[in-house]
């Protein structure tokens, strides 16, 4: 049970530590590389290769601008892929249409403009469809963080 | 091993077959509803809790506008949703954005404007995670889709 | 005669000030609740309910990035429910279209981004309709509002 | 217990159809007027003065383009004013945007883009705070387009 | 020949001096106001009525958000209306798009976002029509503009 | 007292004929040219100084997608030049920016997109400053539109 | 002297006629290719290495959606890369950010949305800096694009 | 072999730098000039002449706002012109647009906002096809590139 991420610049090692945290919470395994699709395309060829062989499951990718790196990635593997629009420019709108609008049968599936931690966690639901231990953790993470809520949001704030 | 297609009204049936029909490709088991998060919550939430307790294992959520269904079903489910963003006014842009910038830890997983194939794709990417049927129909379509690919478009085309 | 403010997230605390602040203004008792549409969707349900039963008779619901908040809120109450677009991302853009786009039938009354002042307003506005005393201090404040204005503003300024 | 419903030009006059549709189910008497901020501004304000002293208690008003007559018109009046923005240009954004960004203390409560049906339903909710038997029309309103979605609505749709 | 300058708030002053600036430079008579169209409407007509009354020949009208003012200006004046959208929010888009798409026969003449020194120039443009001094002027400032700009761009720049 | 119309391909004709029809409206002499700021530049210039000598007063310019013409027009002439952004792709939105963003100095009066009439209506503006008889013309213009609008749109329409 | 067209789909060969037409203009040899960045990379990486050896000096590569085409062609030659963003979803906003935005220095020389023959052109633009044959035909270009620009628009049209 | 470097403004320099970096780094020979299209159109033209005539073989120009400078030079030269948008309001959206919606004929080959490297590396690109020194220049550094990509960024990087 492992998930990698993947990301172009390590100009972006800030805005993707939110999956790097979330995966550390639900006890996932993972990996991170940085790869660009555009600068070292064969290596990235190369490493996806070896993810796959070495059992990992799901890969959440991140990048910005003309935001190529996840749906490159989704077109050479068929493990999922999660992509996470980085801001670089316009806000990030570049960077999100570039990885959502992806065409018919190579889907990247996409999360929120720099929400990496939202990107490990649609790999962790993937992962909690195959195993029980993460659909546990997975439930009362949904727990706790509703009392979490409940018990930091009283009844009626001041303001 | 089944998936649900929930959309948020019948004029939307046709925007939403692609999924239907992805599904067939795959053999994945599947059950369609339309179901508004905005009129019938709670005729939802019950489904929501059947749909789980069934066995049903990823669910793809369309919607337009102020496209909240996506995002109220993942707030009521651990199971990986995907979202389809449904063009109804402002070329879908509006629906877009309300599905797919959903806050930290409640994730929807968002494919390309009325691109419900794709969102079904994800759901069988998700399914081949864990089973290594799907894992292999994957396998065999991306080389199918290569094969048919390159037979339709010889060497040079006519311009 | 009692106004709700409902947002989704304590950091929104600053933006939502507004909405206090004119409710004070007008003398119109509120509560304000933090309570997310996806953390705390039972919970939000429960207030709600209650919030109908004690007597308010508006609310004000301010969100940021995918804001389902006062959506789900409508959906939920016959109650007048007034959006507030909040920024987070993309200047307040997706907040916008997230409460402003909503379905036939299931009306949010929305004021521009961060504009919490202007939410209260309108709940003022709405309860002026029933409440002699709130039309008489609408009309005052109107009246205020233009002498203050001329008043400030001398009639040439040096530029 | 009247509503009026006020538009900017004669060519809207569909798109404003749904208001009087609204207005017609819940049986709450209106009166609509064609009337211009920038072509018949003096009109507009002796109407305006007329509604307030005959008892009309919210104005839904509908504009395209740079979409002024709903601001125009909350500031000549302290009844709630309610602006539907109507497509002509750039989708409507230009409308929506010119509507809804309305500075302190003047709010014009925007509901979607050429939804008219929704802005007569906001006037409605509005009503319901005052009018008790607004209020039962609306919760059964409610329970019935709950009833009907559902029977409308089969449990799992063919797709 | 004289010019006026309105803006709607105190808090623009910084950003309509550009226009105070040009009219200096061009030898032109102007008057600034502070006057809102949605908080003194009847105050603006009144000075609108007045400007034409003492004889004055353009009008330079600076707004944000919804920045109704120069439309509402144009539709109670014949005098040329130039309009300066000003930025308050989303990078001014609303305050361009509220200016400029005027609908037929009330036209405001509209300018860059923050670009209040070109809102003046319109304004002298126009006067040059009718005064051969202005037109001088004018003719002359484009030959030091372009003097100007030789003198301190250096054949070719270092980089 | 003569204007110019200047479109830069006769693709636009149909949008630019609004123009033409205000000036006859008013009793302005016209003339209209089809040339292009990027296929004719050279010529443009010919024709531009040989309206400034023949009289000419004010430039209406008509351009889409990178809509350089009135821009480029402006930076050849002092006269006033209405820029008329038209729409041949993203809405117009394109041609609007490349129109009224012009950098300090060197301005364009812009109008709503497609609206070659209220081009044309800015020119009549800026005539009547000067000629006493434009200026009647359009004080009865605004009367008999007052008029025209109120009989052709009675007090109370049905809907 | 040779030049590629490659694009993604069967379905824009009509956008990419433009491009066709141009080469033939100028009598470059041309050859088009459909190839998908996501389908068949493998594929698409032995073409373009042929290319390369086959003496073709410039690529236009048309791309629609996430338009990744061309960035990942730019990524695998050193031969200039011109980039056709196409309309598919969003007026075609998105292939143009896909395409235009790629990080430092891969870049991708992009055109006008669906102007495939400005593909072209620049392609043209870029081999007449090698052939003096192509400089002279493209100077001839120049010149009858002028003369039958002034031929066919007359000093003063009909408006 | 030499390139021309353009640019309508000193406030500017900085953002242009990119591109005189570049091209150092290939050992091409620059210039740059601080030209406006708008302030000093016939010093342009003087200076695009002369350039033809030393032998210049390729020009990147930047501009923002209403950026026609590129668009300009490209309508008066025959040489390969590469445009760069600026971002000075609007994120830079509107230079996009003015410089990459350019009409048929006469395109700019565009690169990213205030992406002034990339747009002198599509003329190191350009420059390659003439000159093999350059060719075999870029290839290194391609393969460098890739080096010190792959040196810089480990296996696996710590998050």
């Amino acid at each position: 049970m492992k998930a990698a991420i993947i990301f172009g610049s390590k100009s972006d090692t800030d805005k993707m530590r939110g999956a790097a945290k979330c995966f550390k919470e639900f006890g996932v395994e993972y990996e991170a590389y940085v790869l660009s699709a555009h600068r070292v395309p064969e290596r990235l060829v190369e490493v996806l290769k070896d993810l796959e062989e070495r059992g990992f499951e799901a890969i959440v990718a991140g990048a910005g601008l003309a935001a190529h790196l996840p749906g490159v990635i989704a077109s050479k593997t068929t493990l999922p892929v999660i992509g996470v629009p980085l801001e670089a420019a316009l806000d990030g709108m570049d960077a999100l249409l570039s990885i959502v609008q992806m065409p018919k049968s190579i889907p990247v599936a996409t999360v929120g403009i720099n929400n990496s931690y939202n990107g490990a966690m649609v790999a962790v639901q993937i992962l909690s469809v195959k195993y029980p231990e993460i659909k546990e953790k997975l439930v009362n993470f949904r727990k706790e963080m509703k009392e979490n809520f409940l018990r930091d949001n009283g009844e009626v704030v001041e303001l």
